[in-house]
């Protein structure tokens, strides 16, 4: 599978400073099927210095500050993000921005639960809640499912899967981490179930276990293989993905 | 199956001034298997009328204040069952405390979802954390698992699954609830896995659509119906559910 985004005219990836994010730009930029808009997101855009330099030299690169936890903030995100989509409205929503606060039983808060839920699980709700008049308007045109039409890709994770954390999986602690994921999970596939009657995809992803701040140095997979896998992916998503929950090779991973 | 807590020497029930946790109590009481001691907490022990005239009249139960939400209160109520079950431990922990906040996709807010996940999710975890050594304490005796040893019950619902969140299921939108109990099937999952070693059953728990305040006017179930059939489920368990989510019936769920 190859990345093509010929058909897909504007994509928005939120925590695009670094890590997956900010490799989904590059690859997108890279790609001679690219999506003629980049919209990346950062919490702190000043601090992002590779992604300016990504804007500054490419064009159809937009950057915008966005702080997934802040509703003035996704707000202010959306009124600009109109401005650069215009009438095609928004193909395809890359919720990636998430955090992890490294816990396990013995060492969970309360507070590291709750921050990582708001992060991870609520503000991917509320990012779409916000961009769906602009997700529906690219929903208009176009049949079937995928992000020629419109689609909200959820950057979940295995370690959200209920089933798969027992044995040698369950080796990976993460309490936080997990729950917030398993219940990413579940707002993803209700957004499928409601958002289905508009023609717009609702899917969760798990990009691997990749080598970046949050994967740490253990990691199979470098950021370069992760997204070169992801982005066909997200690619060829269809109408049978809906409400599903994809990994980075195409596979189905159960809940 | 019968209500069979006869090895099951103490059981404490979150959330038991109504609906499904005082139903468990009183059908506790009148079984003619009946642990030797009941303790029964409520955010307002004042307020819990019917509780606290069952606790008077029937002797080994006792009543707790028990905000599952508070540290200082969840420390309060442990030093108090520690004092009323002795060296015998904990056996069974049903976390049954729980709110719903109405909400869909258009209704839901940041802060609905935060507030459920605080009672639904983070405080079962951090009353379970708090509750380890007695419910260790119970565990060190006996072989296999269970009742007769140390169990935590985490009442969940059928909303938390992901898998049956389509078709016809999907019409219970709630997305709000649903999240916490997929994030709380998770947390009982992580304690499964963390707490076998202890000899520590952990199992998520549908006790069926039942008509409480929670529930609504619809369910098909009375709450004498559900917990008549949750009580025997829960004095059956066996290692082999360990880990695992079951219904009312005693079937298995999909996550």
């Amino acid at each position: 599978m190859s990345i093509n985004f010929s058909k897909c005219h504007t994509v928005l990836i939120t925590g695009a400073s670094r890590g997956l994010g900010l490799q989904m730009v590059k690859q997108l930029i890279g790609s001679a099927e690219r999506p003629k808009k980049i919209i990346a997101t950062a919490r702190n855009p000043d601090a992002a210095e590779e992604l300016q330099a990504l804007a500054a030299s490419n064009p159809g690169v937009d950057v915008v500050t966005l702080d997934v936890t802040s509703d003035v903030s996704v707000d202010d995100a959306v009124q600009q993000v109109e401005s650069i989509v215009g009438a095609e409205g928004l193909n395809c929503l890359i919720n990636n921005a998430a955090i992890n606060i490294s816990c396990n039983l013995d060492t969970v808060t309360r507070d590291a639960m709750l921050k990582t839920y708001e992060s991870n699980t609520v503000a991917p709700l509320f990012v779409t809640k916000a961009f769906l008049p602009l997700l529906r308007k690219a929903a208009v045109q176009g049949s079937g499912m995928g992000i020629h039409r419109s689609a909200v890709i959820n950057v979940s994770s295995l370690l959200g899967s209920v089933q798969l954390n027992w044995g040698e999986m369950a080796s990976f602690k993460s309490i936080a981490y997990r729950a917030s994921k398993s219940a990413l999970n579940m707002v993803t596939r209700c957004l499928a179930v409601d958002l289905e009657a508009d023609g717009i995809l609702c899917v969760a992803l798990h990009p691997g276990w990749v080598r970046t701040d949050m994967g740490g140095t253990m990691a199979p997979l470098s950021v370069e293989e992760s997204i070169s896998s992801v982005l066909p992916v997200i690619s060829g998503l269809t109408e049978e993905n809906h409400g599903g929950f994809v990994d980075y090779s195409g596979e189905n991973i159960p809940w």
